[in-house]
């Protein structure tokens, strides 16, 4: 059961500051502007399975430690691509995750669980192989209930509004169910391009030609593949209540090519002549492209790169993508980004939010490109670092050259929709801690550490996302 | 105002121990070995003009965040290339500071601006929009009083010796003004001599035969080209009181080239035929160069890597260098000092220098080589990670490996006069603070703690640089 | 005189943890996996000869410190290549060290040597120059008695298993001889290839020819060569107790070729015709086949990459190999591995330990891979992160991705016997440390840190490398 001073520093002075920086936000609504939940969920509002297909079979966190430990993904009920017999014993895939929870001991998947456990279903005691059977009990009764469904919980969690991410291919009718539903919680899209930007992406030539159908412009032609492009932003923002674009390319590599360069590269793509250096050009040049359109339909432009996906090619062939195997590799901003902010990063207007899995550029390259251009803003700790000593060294090496005011609050970036309250709790109270100690070591004042606090929980991010 | 336990860690029986040792070392006397302030401010004793033109106009520590959120440079009066009409208001400039103070939260520049607000005008309130009137009117009447003046405040300031930074190209005037005014006032000057070793240098070539004018040696020539450095160097010395050189070279990358080889490649220089790879080369053996000269003339040599130069090219154009956008980067030592440490590494007269804006090579790279090579010394935590945080790492990554008699104490690195008493005060109590945890963890004895704290603080910086 | 609570954090509720931790662990028996020990000591228990020879003219820790500081390693009595003369006073060796301890100031050099003074002879005084003949004469007299040879110093030392390394040109008589001598004591063997693995060893040639005659198998062919490796790899497990191999190469690089590919590249190898690529590519291959070779006979494979070994060129020349000027560079892993961990990554019967020297891998890419691959575990915080600050950082970056299950605890990797107490000391006292953190902010119960501190102590060691 969670302690109510979790997370906060153990020095008495520190820890009683946090506490009274957190009283005053811990309870504030969750904005969730970047995150990968399922529309479906919102739109159909079933209440979910059971505990296993809830909490193990789609969370990446816990396959990848169980198969760390050797337990394969098969006994854990994840599916497999040649639809071979996988586990479908809910409670026995259960019964895993209560054996080996001390696996994750020391890791955010454990808090993550334990919060959802104790908050969401009230259960006090720990998992184990002792209580797994009377935890499963309980999580499948509650979840029967009415009050465990999607739209219920989500008013639970207080969550203000949340975006989930589409590809334009998407045609949005989830999102236009849920309005259509006129339930009042707020779910808005995010317009992930990938499949149609990344020439490497699985099925890209397909994926423009739809396009074009989608949109009825001619996708063979670099003007025609832009007005497309323009045309699914826009259908997003009318149909979706997009604020924002994704972009999860393997390098931070921008360019500014000229449009004579730009609409040969295309024509090699899409000729399916692209050499590995064109894909990456071309993804450099697309998101120079997108930074345009964004400043015209004042979409908010986000970059994660560094993830070698898929490291694992037998797990891959066997289960695909997503299971655990996304692997961050070393990951260079200053130079990458130049071309894209030499072109649109003094803009006023326009707001770009980068992410990083090499933490190794927080201080030396990313801190100093946001203190200094007016469109760039830093995205909060992210994935493996979406985590309190994450938490913690983010703050550490980029206020002091950013500041608090150009990093963009939190994010949750999660298809776990029921860790989404604890996680935003565990950035809170890091935040609060991180201020304590500020406090504490008198580097700034108690009225600024409650302003900032509140910035930080809730105004930075509806702000930078435009929500 | 700034608490006088501020930056000690709020343990109370660290903070103790730190407050012990700071009481032993916070009022030494500044020794600033490194620094960029304008000799002509103690050669005219000139009173500085105003609050704008002495805290805003000329900090790129404050462009760089104003900027990040919007604010045209123009705004702040920073003057254009193009002599483009900018605010000339002060008071208007400094609301603009006022008015946006609060990105500063959690920054060096809050912490610096606020320390000579209470230290040096004795202002006690927060810069707020509320507030900006009466401590610009405060700043101002202070200013126009003859103990504000720079020699009055460099003498307030406990400074025992400063050095400034000049082009071999300077004549020095400023400095043997400052001699013959019979000021006891400690100045002395730093050789920088990257407008006549770096080919990519704007005005590289006349630079070198401006060099030639001044030297009476045939700069056209690769040996007249040496002897003409060497020249000035002594130059420097006799009449600058110099004990140092200092190379803001791109990247770390030194070379031991043949005579032949090195003459051959300065030809190539010298006709304007350098590649990018020809002038990293000069660079890289013109380091060899100047630390072969320094065991003639005994100057230490400093070497920072790493900036980015100029990375936003708009704002490049419109108001030249040293406007806050330059941006670190990725920057390798243990390959690139190999050259020069083959050659001169294990002399025991000579002293090298080395800074890094990438944190990742601490105790990676320079701590393993200024443990084990004679001459290398590590410089102090620079530029963006001059700060609390950025100095406590440096101190955690560094002194395992290093230990603290491989460093060199604190420098300020700085052009704002008026920050230099509250950047030293930070380094005291950060490393006061450091000692404090490693007294508290019994990790050293108390009286060695003292040893040290004087030390850093006042006898490494004299002795590393000679003065 | 090492305080009983030194290394736990200065907070009194979490240090009154750590205690409590450590209460429970700090005396629990040493396991040492890995290290460097010689095993003629344990086969001959010869008395060590003298302070010098025992703490100074062997330990490159001590050599790199006082060279850095102008001090020749021939007043240490180092021994030159050429036999060129060197100090051989033992007790002006000691004064050179004991007028210089204060150089090792905040260095585990420092604690490590203050312990063993303390622990193993009763010294509490400090080493200092007025010290230095007091503390040499009782070190002396100590160690010319029974209970300070090596065997007796083993088992005070409380060491349950120790490994040494040899190459597989040895023909572990002294193993033999440790065995046959009836004494309890246990020390294996591990396997280090190197010398016939790395095309670059100096030797290369003739030590696969030599591999061959040990063998009886023709090492100018890649099967009989394979053969041979196999065969030694059984020979050390059936005469000294060989659990694991061990590989130090200049980068993490692994290949996983064609068999064909890898035969033509072993030609070009044996005929003395790989470039510097090659000599990498079979490097990287040879690691993949000693994984293929564990899947067989099970030894742990350890892999260590990332020093620049002998970067002091003039220093190499006079005094040879191991002499302190081993300098750490940028290190990969992610790409690197991969051949590796395609092949052999998911194999639950096979344990693959990585170290690194270049800690900005623990979070972006080690902790990952680690917390996914089931062979895959980490090796703890290494040759100059065995410290303090880095095992603090060791545990805070890997332990949020990679939990505490996935690592393999401690091990110390000297060849400094006596430091060997010390070393887990530090370890077991920074683990606690850090355990307590985790419980006094709640994140880990008490009775969960117990059981975590005596897996990273002891049970985690014994596992990973099958002792």
């Amino acid at each position: 059961m969670p302690h109510p001073d979790r997370l906060f520093p153990a020095d008495p002075e520190t820890r009683a500051i946090a506490r009274e920086l957190y009283a005053a936000v811990g309870g504030l609504p969750i904005v969730s502007p970047h995150g990968h939940t399922d529309p479906s969920w919102y739109a159909e509002n079933t209440p979910f399975p059971d505990p296993a297909t809830l909490f193990v079979i789609p969370d990446h966190y816990v396959h990848r430690m169980l198969h760390s430990h050797g337990i394969p993904l098969e006994a854990l009920g994840v599916p497999r691509l040649d639809g071979g017999p996988v586990e479908t014993d809910k409670r026995k895939i259960w019964r895993i995750l209560a054996e080996n929870f001390h696996l994750f001991r020391g890791t955010p998947s454990s808090m993550w669980l334990t919060h959802a456990f104790f908050h969401v279903f009230g259960i006090e005691e720990r998992l184990t192989a002792a209580s797994a059977d009377r935890i499963f009990d309980k999580i499948a009764a509650d979840l029967a209930k009415p009050e465990f469904r999607p739209r219920e919980l989500f008013e639970r969690f207080n969550i203000e509004v949340i975006a989930t991410t589409e590809s334009p291919l998407d045609d949005l009718r989830r999102h236009r169910k849920i309005r259509e539903s006129g339930w009042k919680g707020r779910v808005v899209t995010a317009f992930r391009p990938d499949p149609v930007v990344d020439p490497a992406f699985p099925g890209f030539a397909g994926n423009v030609d739809e396009l074009g159908r989608l949109t009825g412009r001619d996708t063979g032609r670099w003007d025609g593949y832009l007005a497309a492009l323009a045309d699914r932003r826009r259908y997003f923002i009318e149909v979706g209540g997009c604020t924002s674009t994704d972009h999860g390319h393997p390098t931070a590599q921008t360019a500014d090519l000229s449009g004579e360069d730009a609409e040969a590269l295309f024509r090699r793509v899409r000729r399916g002549e692209a050499t590995a250096g064109d894909a990456e050009l071309f993804r450099a040049q697309m998101l120079t492209e997108m930074a345009k359109m964004s400043t015209v339909d004042g979409l908010v432009l986000q970059i994660h790169p560094g993830s070698r996906r898929d490291h694992n090619a037998p797990l891959y062939a066997a289960f695909g993508k997503d299971k655990g195997c996304d692997i961050p590799g070393p990951t260079g901003y200053v130079d990458e980004l130049k071309p894209l902010l030499n072109r649109f990063g003094n803009h006023r207007d326009l707001t770009i939010i980068v992410f990083t899995l090499d933490e190794t550029a927080y201080a030396r390259e990313l801190a100093p490109l946001a203190g200094h251009y007016p469109a760039l803003k830093l995205g909060p700790a992210w994935w493996f670092h979406d985590s309190p000593e994450g938490m913690r060294r983010y703050r550490e090496q980029v206020t002091e050259t950013a500041g608090f005011y150009n990093t963009v609050g939190f994010n949750d970036d999660t298809r776990a929709f029921l860790s989404i309250p604890a996680r935003h709790d565990v950035a809170r109270r890091i935040d609060c801690g991180f201020l304590a100690r500020l406090v504490a070591e008198h580097r700034l004042e108690r009225d600024e550490a409650h302003e900032v606090a509140y910035d930080l929980t809730y105004r930075l991010a509806k702000e930078a996302y435009r929500l």
